[in-house]
């Protein structure tokens, strides 16, 4: 019986405490990223089968819950069994992030929208993966995108608003590690790893916070024996520095650990991108973000063409945000190429890290009434209340008046009184104060 | 091309005023339930298929999204193929609306939730309906429910919070049509209709704005020729009041509309509580609603148990919101029965035919710049007056200077000022009002 009623797997019920402070933490993030300049849109829950599964999504594209077409022919169902593709039948698919579907926004609304556009999308996206500890199969994203601003404007305004979003909801003690995709591709080639083997490459090198700067080398020896070494090189100034204070976002940190590389190169250009991007910041983040370099950031998404950025937090095993520029993303459906940049907060990880607020709206008052009374009185005495501008709830009086008491106390509420039989006026009621 | 990057069919992307005006309107309805002491909970958009196809959901589950399974094997196909139902590869489908979940819920959850639990959700739903005018096939539904009180008070407290929030949203001219489902069963007995004709004669009443009284008695007379001609003397003393400016929803009323009914019967229990509500409600709704009998109103689905209502607007050719009484469904998931009462507002209809105001946030400023102009200034800038309490737009100066002013003002911003080059404090700026 109890497994029954039980949410779907991977999922979850919001009860009313839970749900409180979760729409205040959307609230101040909402907040925050208006003052920016932001503005938010909102698209339906599922997009295009076919858009789902473009290529745009790397792995989560084979997470996608996929929906049945409706009124499907027994000849449909006859081919895709023949076929053994039951993924014919699905017309639909709920999105797995945010990014595909303000692509497809963007594009189908760009003559409506001012020429740099800031986006806001706060909400769920569906993955089917393996639910465990911290990760579910229905969860929030708050993202803000600008689409149109080629400059480091674009990543200066996502960092800065991200910070202070993360910041107000009291997240001390984050790390903004950023690098550059145009570092990373350049250090391949400049040791000597061809164009093919990148993609092979970066996926080791991601691996470094968990086999080390040793396991790395060893790794990529299956791949380039020469060219792994000469990485080896980098990993060994870059390894001591993480594994500290981590690496400044200066000009002079960020060489003192990547190889002099070409006038031109994209070790050059991404260095000078990241250390005027970190010179336009310092000193503009709230007290409790730092910002670092981190040459070895990968990011896994295969769009990123330039800035990348990932929040960690001594608190969270995972990041707890990241983003970067996709520059090539929204030209796909356009033709011309167009620039955009994006930061998400992972709102499930945030909000598990924060100690939240309860309800913080008007004064709440409980109104303790018999089984019998007449509901019209009850009704119009709430009702004088609720104009006055208070919270009201009425509760019918149980056995245990004190357990009532405590329970409507967790509940927000702060003041409490009796209706007497045939009172008909709040003017007559006894409020009290409820003790916290 | 220009297909290719449209939402689903009958589903919508909503652009940032439009996005502004629903979630405004949104914090109205919640702020309105809050106060009146009802609390927010969320549950997953998809629930198992089996709870969607229970029987629960009437019409609605035939119009259900259905989610495929994970990993389906090929022998699955195979079988499906063979018995010709797609349905078995689903295991998931989306939500038809919201009471199917909350009763599922209150199930897994009853022990952490007061013995009278006041449920607001706010929150899309799904259904493949033929898109058409004004009807979606994802929507947002507005609802409260209380579950655990039997009597009237429910039924006040729930149309009290509704026209409460109707009235906020300058929704005026609004009427309650309200009936009793133990009328409507009543009435046909009385009549003379065997109990297994109820729920076809029901639907033929359910007709009456459309075919007339005239139209109801010639179809009812298939069913059963002499209870037509009695129900027929009944709905001519009833249309020509509904005609009219309606029925109050006062005994003397109510009586006047009725036959004499033998006391204990289902009209007479219907009529006395109705009478009762009235009496209840009598001045305590906003002005711009009114309360109506409607002994022909039926509410389609079958789980209604007693009180039924539904909201008329001469603006909209159907209901803006309704619902009634569900003692008996809450109980299937408990083996013992638990009363309930639901009160859904259909947002999409209402936000159609209310006016909203746009941005009510704090002053919003257009900060006007060069595009060569130096990130790292603008954003010191713009920081500045985001610290200062203000929403801030860096707008990159374009041919049409009065183009863009145009817009940003369109977009809500009452303020502006040109970045000269070089300028690092907001103190230097030169603000002007942006004619609205």
């Amino acid at each position: 019986m109890a497994a029954q009623v039980n949410p779907p797997r991977g999922m979850r019920d919001f009860l009313p405490a839970d749900k409180a402070r979760r729409e205040h933490a959307l609230g101040v993030i909402r907040g925050v990223y208006r003052a920016h300049g932001f503005d938010e849109i909102e698209t339906p829950v599922v997009e295009d089968w076919s858009r789902l599964h473009a290529g745009l999504g790397g792995d989560n594209e084979k997470l996608s819950f996929s929906i049945l077409k409706r009124g499907i022919r027994p000849e449909q169902l006859a081919a895709a069994a023949e076929a053994g593709n039951a993924e014919q039948l699905a017309d639909l698919g709920l999105r797995f992030d945010l990014t595909v579907p303000l692509t497809r926004f963007y594009a189908s609304h760009r003559a409506e929208l001012p020429p740099v556009f800031r986006a806001i999308q706060i909400a769920p996206v569906w993955r089917a993966e393996r639910p465990q500890k911290g990760r579910y199969r229905q969860f929030v994203q708050a993202d803000i995108d600008i689409i149109g601003e080629p400059g480091l404007l674009a990543e200066i305004e996502l960092i800065t608003a991200t910070s202070q979003a993360l910041s107000e909801l009291g997240l001390d003690g984050c790390a903004i590690r950023v690098n550059d995709r145009r570092i990373l591709f350049g250090l391949l080639g400049h040791c000597g790893f061809a164009e093919e083997q990148h993609d092979r490459a970066l996926i080791t090198i991601d691996k470094l916070d968990k086999i080390g700067a040793a396991g790395v080398v060893d790794e990529l020896r299956g791949i380039d024996a020469a060219a792994a070494e000469r990485i080896g090189g980098v990993l060994a100034r870059v390894e001591p520095a993480l594994a500290g204070d981590g690496i400044p976002l200066t000009r002079e940190a960020i060489r003192a650990v990547l190889p002099a590389a070409a006038p031109g190169s994209g070790v050059e250009a991404g260095a000078e991108s990241l250390a005027e991007l970190g010179a336009a910041l310092a000193g503009a983040l709230p007290a409790g973000v730092s910002l670092r370099f981190d040459p070895t950031l990968v990011r896994g998404m295969g769009y990123y063409t330039g800035t990348i950025f990932e929040i960690a937090h001594p608190g969270s095993g995972s990041s707890v945000g990241g983003g970067g520029r996709y520059d090539g993303m929204v030209g796909r459906f356009l033709g011309h190429e167009v620039p955009a940049v994006g930061f998400s907060i992972g709102f499930e990880r945030v909000v598990d890290l924060i100690e939240l607020p309860g309800d913080t709206g008007p004064e709440a008052i409980a109104l303790i009434h018999d089984a019998d009374a007449s509901p019209a009185d009850l009704a119009a005495v709430k009702r004088e209340l609720v104009a006055r501008g208070h919270r009201v709830r009425l509760e019918r009086r149980q056995k245990n008046v004190r357990a009532l008491l405590d329970r409507v106390s967790a509940e927000g509420f702060t003041r409490f009184a009796s209706v007497p039989a045939g009172l008909r006026s709040a003017d007559d009621l006894e409020l009290r104060a409820l003790e916290a």
